[in-house]
């Protein structure tokens, strides 16, 4: 391994879930010179254990650490703590939901580097986020494959006229209103992007968790499948970049090689393209703004791939994108409701309780129900998600019995 | 149009060409910010003095002016002169052929900024430019789509180490080693893309000149069908980025809307696209490090484009792609022959009085019977340039005698 790779220090919160272990993968790739100092997971303490074998941290934490033993090295940490300690440069958020939020704003206000993978923690916490930003000297750094790739692309593109604080973008890098056109970020469609609209009520689970390119975890998985996933993007484009919203578009793009363009004023589009590995991402959010050869690492062969293809999404198709933007536009509590009900509708549809076509009928009527608040506190906003998804989870058993 | 527009004085070398009335057109779109301060041409003294009526330029000069007599507005200066005129900031440099070389040189060594759209000067001359670019303050900023494409994926993706006086690379924005893997250039292919080998012998010259993509001069849309004029590129993107000649590629893309890609060396892929319309890269070469709205500009719908294809190029289709490479490996005096050989044997095709299958025959002879040297002077490149053109349509005049 090179010299030149700089060092990283680690906590990876949410270890065990799908972007927490590829990101275990691809720090062992420039050990011992990358280091995981803290651990923290939620339920699967054996493969927490595991991995505290493997990458000896300092302190590790899981779900009821404070009445549990703790059988692997380490000592218990919660994550508020484990986030700013003073040895630790970057902090991954992977953990699912809304349990993200606190921590994040935790790393921020201490000055580290948040490696963000949980999208819920920019849709419902967008202006908190922000505050903790400017509060600190934090910065946040998408992993998001359609994030990554604005960002990659917006790098090196800014105008060097000062941005005004309330603009600061959450990332290095920025959407300079007069040089940018238009983020454009890309969707595969997911599996039901050709079945017939009349038999989507018969989509079942094992349809929605058949994505056509991406391998990822089961409620993002279900999200690709109706575009809610790319709603939340959009709203995480927002508060990431300060793209003003009727400047955010999607294309469906079924190959998912091209994974987000940025049109800028002059006409010019650039685009990221990469192989759908969630690894490349990953390893560019903890190595920037440096560039690392991998060769556990795939390539993209455009020749080999021949051909890729664009379309618009067809709203009757994906009602709960318009759901989720327009939630981000109207704000407050709003994205908040929708993170919420979106979490519970989707685990009632993996359990066979409801209808993939009833998510975005629960989400709807959650959003309308609720007592909206324009600047929600910190604890507002986590009490409304809990009591969003009970309320939901509720209803459906009500009507069920 | 906005204030923030940086003004500009512009000296337009080959104004009376394709380049040169793009570049002219673009020019107009920020008048009176941007002013023409020079115009040079060739023949065409009509279209000539049309131009100087319009933009009122300081300077003109055309072919034989020395004994002429000028019609239009502006005082007779010579190119040499003009480019280093201490009112002037850009150069563009939209000749044909070897003529752009001496008030290229000129230029750079004055610490001008030269938008360079001849390719045969970097081809011939790229040591001679890389000294100039050193001996003065002038940088070189591409015109060709794909270099204007791969510089525009290249900036902002330095790692902060300082580089090397011999790798100083002539545009800003540079190829590091660690950090970029390969460049890729496209290519439409051209139009023979798809014909029977066998039938290539047959091709015509109108059958050459209907490019599927690009409306350009004759010589470019030539040597686009042959290939040749990719491989003139990857010895220009060597010398515009320092690239190794091994981390050069091409790829055919006959849509012609992805214009280079630069691979890195995590994996990640950065495009440039756009529509086929030269303006975008003037504009762009013209107005860096700033990006302007043109409300003149076509704009790219990649949902109405829907499919964007890729393959590899077929070597025995395109002889002339090997030769150029080759000749730009080689160095000295052979890309100088190689140039000169190609713009000859054009001349001859579109007259009639060569087969296109001849075309890669010929230069290659010229290559072969010529006594290289490994680094000539100026002008020896430019007397080598005129004997290799001389002795190339003699030879083709004594066999059909």
């Amino acid at each position: 391994m090179s010299a030149s790779v700089p060092p990283r220090r680690v906590v990876v919160l949410g270890s065990t879930g799908s972007i927490g272990r590829q990101t275990l993968s691809v720090i062992a790739a420039f050990a011992p010179h990358w280091q995981v100092v803290g651990l923290a997971a939620g339920k699967n303490i054996a493969l927490l254990a595991e991995q505290a074998e493997t990458f000896r941290p300092d302190a590790v934490w899981f779900e009821g650490a404070e009445y549990a033993r703790w059988p692997g090295p380490g000592r218990l940490q919660p994550p508020e703590e484990m986030v700013s300690r003073p040895d630790v440069d970057t902090v991954v958020v992977a953990t699912s939901g809304r349990a993200g939020l606190v921590p994040t704003l935790a790393a921020l206000r201490a000055g580290k580097a948040v490696v963000l993978a949980t999208k819920e923690v920019l849709v419902i916490g967008g202006p908190l986020i922000a505050e903790a930003v400017l509060a600190g000297c934090g910065e946040v750094r998408p992993v998001d494959s359609e994030h990554s790739a604005l960002w990659q692309c917006l790098d090196g593109e800014s105008d060097g006229i000062p941005v005004p604080e309330w603009g600061r973008p959450l990332v290095p890098g920025r959407f300079s209103p007069g040089r940018v056109s238009r983020l454009i970020l890309t969707a595969s469609g997911g599996p039901f992007r050709e079945w017939p609209l009349e038999r989507l009520p018969e989509a079942q689970p094992e349809h929605a968790l058949r994505h056509p390119t991406w391998r990822m975890g089961r409620k993002v998985t279900v999200d690709s499948a109706t575009l809610m996933n790319k709603g939340l993007e959009v709203v995480e484009a927002h508060w990431l970049f300060g793209a003003p919203w009727d400047r955010i578009d999607v294309l469906l793009h079924p190959e998912s090689l091209v994974h987000a363009l940025v049109e800028f004023a002059d006409g010019t589009i650039k685009a990221q393209l990469g192989p759908t590995d969630m690894r490349l991402p990953i390893q560019y959010a903890l190595s920037y703004p440096f560039r690392l050869p991998n060769t556990d690492l795939p390539r993209l062969d455009l020749a080999a791939v021949r051909s890729l293809t664009f379309c618009r999404p067809d709203p009757n198709r994906y009602p709960c994108f318009d759901l989720a933007v327009e939630a981000g536009r109207l704000g407050g509590t709003y994205p908040v409701v929708l993170a919420a009900a979106d979490e519970a509708a989707v685990d009632l549809f993996c359990e066979g309780q409801i209808r993939l076509t009833d998510i975005p009928v629960l989400i709807r009527r959650a959003l309308e129900t609720h007592k909206p608040l324009p600047n929600p506190s910190l604890s507002a906003i986590l009490n409304l998600y809990d009591e969003t998804q009970i309320r939901l989870k509720e209803a459906v058993q009500w009507r069920r019995c």
